[in-house]
């Protein structure tokens, strides 16, 4: 058989423009005289559709566009990730399901088995379980089709083998030709090891060739990377999809005899700054924007936003907007003037020391008496949030916000202030993660200013501020960061792994305090496998406090 | 037998706080001599606890916490809810369960069958269920244990009534004397006369009878109402708890043959405003708080949430901030001091045209040639946030925000502006549930000007404006938010109930195009059967658009 998988970048909701899309690689595929052209899961309604899927009408919408499809084929079959109706009465209402449509009719349908329900996933929410795995019979072979998370029941892989089937192999114990796993599966740095070795370890156990179809494109926090594959009957990658871009993948016969021919392997950086990249691309473009602003401050959070969205989008769609105070430094301002610069983006330069006198004029009678402290660093941030959500308003850019994982776990940033944008980029990216990839953007020539990447992180909202005055150094932040938030490490772990007491203490504290800002932030891309967000929920008036 | 249902405000993660509550009511029925003592469901942890799950030390934490509590009891039984491992090696982790404690030890452990994993509920990402029921036999009685959504399977009761198992009905098969339900039962306008019908019905049907104990209190957005019951074998409702309040409620054997005696049943209004009064004060004091701060606009949004803060905190602990503009009547600033006054709060008046004009004045350049629009309209808004939030860190003091579910809906409020605040206290109150809830405030005598009641809603943004220029009267608006958002319906169908086509479309697209706001809003308190916030899941950059 022959087959093309079609790496495609669904936008969730977009039911029509999601069947275009499935109908152009279908063409592709007839073209081509292939047999079967295979798409992600849910491709019909993009992933995740979350709330959408409780509306009748939109179940209703994605049934119809099925039909429609099926109409369209001829000789080449279509598989396509859709939602179905559970009509037995008992259960859930719907199904995470995938159709064969071929010659005009849906010729089968097969249901997920494995519903995932941990940290960015619902699908219990929604969905009912497949009870049972059959094979599908289509033109004299047998093939054993699973959606996603139905591949991922392998106990030597950890965090998610507690599941009590295993549709694959029920599935290869039928004697199937071929496995297909169709899957909207989203990326963090490391996923692309972690599947290949699953994939390649159940495709030899199982004795059986298989093919994985993924979907691509950033859809809210998610980016999903692509990265299809074909993985022969020993265990072999034999061909791989690209990454972080949608594409055609025609897999032949001969395919499966050949020697294993890997992609060019990115090294971390490159995945990470790509899969930003599409992140704010898809972000931008499916919320219906064409242009970004975002504030540079000199420092290198915002500047690797800046580089970042000029990659996504291009340079003429991106606004740099300088706000300095009585205490930026020259250098900051040099520094985000010569990022513009070699960026070619417009720059704006809009001094806030006269709007923040006046705002402290305006409290100075309910202030009276009082020292100034983190209530004016706050305001000086918030006046900033001010005059970009105006630019915003007034010129209809989406505004980018640049703060990175570190700072929102200890709330070291301003809610309302730095905080403002619709979407944050780096919110993901350790502080350490962010100076490798400034680094490494800066690789062959200078990008982002030498002084950004060298000269001690500050907020600069007092004094000489840096932000080590407040926080340990960010090897050890991020370290503590990684096992408490990630690893979900208690506080006397931590220090047994050899952080100081005190240190962990007031870490752990501050994450722990901080939810409040963290429930407020702007969606941000996740590049690790625990970001912020809608994988990890924590209530906010909550008392428990782990201590060492 | 004779029990003490100990209707007790957890709060979540409080292990050792919530033990000492859980000893009090031991205590008490130790002390009179009864033979059971039942907790909520989850007492040990608080509900929802939430990802506090995933750490393993916060689980065993509480495991440990149940030893000690066990360790405590003597002839009297305690039945305790708390979150037990799940050993088997297969299916996830924990187990949402119940202890039943005697005679310094841990009698018998039951588990939770019915995962609640829909609307604000998420069980199916932490807990496995029991794969069976069986009774708990206790000083010659047979009772049977369940825990909240174990007995909502009733076909009669609609929504939640697509479960394949029964508990209730396998435990009452097996010959109950009694039937006990623990449960963590968030609050709705409704719910209690929902509760009450259902259980009734399952205790007249299984032709036994039904203890039921509720916690009570408010952590983030969901509010738990007590309302405890004891349900004769008839059917009838013998005893009831009280709402909104922690009370031990003694059940002797004679309520059983009683006739049923009902509390005075609260009407809507006063509901609501006690789950608010109870949403608010537990927010503030389970964060650390003593006192909050808000924005006193003279409209009737913030007079409400002034009333509320006052009822929940006393009146020196609510400060009220006038924040007038050009644009601000001076019928608004008589009302806003009105207000203030008949509340007996602190009350500042702050204006904020020379802020305004300085910020304007700053962005000159960026904005040469262009006229002012909604921009300008945002930036005030902004600014009297950036005052607010500057008071709140000053001072100490929790900002509420005053929004109603109206506006959230359609996206009428500026995100950073009058959104900024820790706790939105009206977020899921239509606006003419605000008004309702307003005159019944006025009952007695008048607290909220009758101005702020009789002219006409406004943001005071620009000159002579009111909601209406923008938006359908908002008994138009809030019957279309409710088929919408509530109900599900779609465009059509909303035509189809007598609306006009051009609004319905109109609202519908401001409802979907505003999702961007309500992901960085503040958590709300649930008050409807859906709220936005953690019970409704849309995605952002989403491109379904139901028409009519």
């Amino acid at each position: 058989m022959k087959f093309l998988l079609a790496q495609l970048n669904a936008t969730v909701g977009d039911i029509a423009g999601n069947a275009q899309l499935i109908l152009n690689a279908y063409h592709e595929g007839v073209q081509e005289g292939l047999d079967l052209v295979v798409c992600p899961e849910l491709m019909l309604t993009g992933y995740p559709p979350r709330d959408l899927l409780l509306k009748p009408k939109f179940v209703d919408e994605n049934l119809a566009a099925l039909q429609r499809l099926a109409a369209q084929t001829s000789g080449t079959g279509l598989l396509v990730g859709f939602v179905s109706r559970n009509d037995s009465g008992e259960g859930r209402e719907l199904y995470n399901s995938v159709a064969l449509l071929h010659e005009g009719n849906i010729k089968d349908i097969r249901h997920k088995t494995l519903l995932p329900t941990y940290d960015v996933f619902d699908e219990e929410r929604y969905f009912e379980p497949a009870l049972a795995n059959e094979p599908i019979f289509f033109k004299k072979h047998t093939l054993g089709v699973t959606i996603c998370e139905d591949a991922w029941n392998d106990e030597d892989f950890g965090v998610h083998g507690r599941y009590m089937t295993n549709p694959l192999e029920q599935l290869a114990r039928k004697g199937c030709d071929f496995l297909i796993n169709v899957s909207a599966s989203p990326w963090f740095l490391g996923k692309n090891r972690v599947r290949q070795s699953l994939l390649s370890s159940q495709a030899k156990r199982l004795g059986t060739a298989l093919l994985y179809c993924n979907m691509v494109g950033g859809n809210d926090e998610l980016v999903f990377d692509g990265g299809s594959l074909v993985v022969g009957a020993d265990g072999d990658i034999k061909l791989e999809g690209k990454l972080f871009q949608s594409q055609n993948l025609i897999v032949n016969p001969t395919v499966f005899t050949l020697e294993a021919k890997k992609n060019h392997a990115l090294i971390d950086e490159e995945k990470i700054f790509k899969a930003l990249s599409l992140g704010v691309k898809d972000y931008v473009e499916k919320c219906g924007f064409k242009s970004v602003l975002l504030g540079l401050s000199g420092g290198i959070d915002s500047a690797l936003t800046a580089v970042v969205a000029v990659d996504a989008l291009g340079a003429s769609n991106v606004r740099g907007v300088a706000m300095p105070s009585e205490f930026s430094s020259q250098g900051s301002k040099d520094d985000a003037r010569e990022l513009a610069d070699h960026l070619g983006i417009q720059y704006d330069e809009i001094p806030i020391q006269s709007g923040f006198e006046s705002i402290k004029q305006s409290l100075s009678p309910v202030f009276l008496g009082l020292k100034d402290d983190v209530a004016e660093e706050n305001m000086q941030a918030r006046l900033r949030g001010v005059i970009l959500m105006g630019m915003s308003n007034k010129f209809g850019s989406l505004l980018l916000t640049t703060g990175n994982k570190s700072e929102l776990a200890v709330g070291y940033c301003t809610l309302y202030g730095d905080m403002c944008g619709g979407l944050a980029v780096l919110s993901d990216l350790p502080k350490t993660m962010v100076y490798r990839l400034s680094e490494w953007v800066n690789r062959h020539q200078v990008v982002i200013p030498v002084s950004t990447l060298t000269k001690p992180p500050s907020a600069e909202l007092r004094p000489d501020q840096t932000d080590q005055d407040s926080l340990p150094d960010y090897e050890i932040l991020d370290a503590i960061l990684q096992a408490y938030v990630v690893d979900h490490r208690s506080a006397g772990e931590i220090v047994s792994m050899g952080y100081d007491q005190a240190i962990v203490a007031r870490i752990i504290r501050l994450i722990d305090l901080n939810e409040y800002k963290r429930r407020q932030s702007a969606p941000g891309l996740k590049v690790t496998t625990r970001a912020f967000g809608m994988g990890r929920r924590v209530p906010i008036a909550q008392r428990y406090r782990d201590k060492p």
